[in-house]
């Protein structure tokens, strides 16, 4: 039986959400919290890895149980429970002691679904402060400043000039064998109700600090020292540069994962069944 | 030479406004800030001494410079300084250092201006996260969680129904020779985009915990425990009740102070002198 998990947190305190000897992490609470309910090692497979500082509204994991796992969760006090509103409670309860994340829903999985490898687009959000928003402590912990005055039609205009799919090396710190081509299926910005300047990019997937170097070189373009043109001729030259930088993660949110609908992964189920089948 | 000074700070690690020897408050961490840069000691005249966990996005003071701290200011490096930019850049310099408090603006208080007396109204925002919004890690220092479905629409019926000039005892801690008396201006409630129940107060002023008191009382209301009628009910009975809880300081944020027009109060000071001048 596999449940899916929609996960909000507060990045600041976690060093990132992969699991990692004696640091703290995201995955590392959350299976923590977890093995308290189920015994046995659980497992989170997730839809984005983020990095330390990186904030979440919108994570997705998914996790199986086996069959003692949900005969475990279906021995309710006074009547059998259903599994997954009894995992959803005390997972609940074990992490009301960690006030920076939070488990927002708890269901189970359709029929296919596979967190990580299922996901078609994964949408985030950054938040800058400027001269114009001014400094605001209640928000500071998701908000990157900068001492400019930002100039955020130039910024929007670079921004959809990059949409598309394309190579994204020079936005991508390098890792061997990894892609840098990525589909870029929006990216934007505006100036928020309370005057921060907020980028929503969303896109198939995202290669290493991907999204933090594709606001650093609008922000380039925000303050002047680039001309909005200058973010396709720098990506079409394929190279890292030093033309831009590469964002602190405070800023950043991974706010949605996009899946295809129920029907659609029960039928890409369907078919890898028969194919096995023939094979 | 009064110096006007807007504020925000996020509450969380002050002990409130007001200086206590030993602790660590609004007030104390801008005075010891101001002392590095004035010398002597200089004293701060706040609109809204909020208590301990209360946020601020809109504090009002003023701080008096003497002769000596003036020509300090003016001292600039290479050129003389006009002595409220030098104040204001010299400010963010040392502030830097506690990223919870910030002054916003620093401006030459117009003839008359005084940050407490001649503050004619005050307001606040208070924000819940229910059962419907569900809860954000991000928000969770500005935000007060309740385990309900709160029902918004009665909520803010019950709020207007207590609008107007009224005996709030019902609704204030009880402090000796303090009067209970109050105009409350504005008083509603709505969802905010992100799902949170949002307060919006404004009142000529506010006595002890008041605030926290009347969104106390709107919650039983949104939690079906009072009646929308009930709320005036109470207030007219004049004494402090168990019915509601006077919720907690983080969901409180003093966001706005409101004064008279420059010319008014400059209108005003004249008369005083007149007056002073034919007693």
């Amino acid at each position: 039986m596999r449940i899916r998990l929609d996960i909000a947190y507060d990045g600041t305190h976690f060093r990132g959400w992969a699991r990692q000897p004696g640091l703290r992490t995201v995955q590392g609470t959350l299976e923590a919290a977890l093995a308290r309910i189920l015994a046995g090692n659980p497992t989170l497979v997730v839809a984005g890895r983020t990095d330390a500082g990186v904030h979440s509204t919108g994570q997705v994991a998914h996790l199986d149980l086996d069959e003692a796992q949900r005969a475990r969760l279906e021995q309710g006090r006074r009547t059998p429970a259903d599994p997954v509103s009894a995992l959803a409670g005390r997972v609940r309860g074990v992490l009301g002691a960690y006030p920076d994340v939070t488990v927002t829903r708890t269901s189970l999985a359709p029929e296919g679904f596979d967190a990580r490898f299922s996901a078609v687009w994964r949408r985030y959000t950054y938040r800058i402060a400027d001269e114009v928003s001014g400094y605001d402590p209640l928000q500071r912990e998701r908000t990157t400043s900068v001492r400019a005055r930002l100039d955020v039609d130039a910024m929007d205009a670079a921004a959809r000039s990059l949409i598309g799919l394309h190579d994204f090396a020079a936005y991508c710190k390098p890792r061997e064998e990894a892609t840098t081509i990525r589909t870029l299926l929006e990216f934007d910005w505006h100036r928020a109700a309370d005057g921060a300047v907020v980028a929503n990019v969303r896109a198939d997937a995202f290669c290493h600090s991907m999204v933090r170097a594709l606001v650093g070189a609008c922000v380039a373009v925000g303050e002047g020292r680039l001309d909005p043109s200058d973010v396709v001729a720098l990506r079409d030259e394929g190279v890292r540069t030093s033309a831009f930088k590469v964002l602190a993660a405070r800023g950043l949110v991974l706010s949605e994962v996009g899946y295809p609908t129920d029907e659609l992964l029960a039928a890409r189920a369907e078919q890898t069944r028969a194919r096995r089948t023939r094979e």
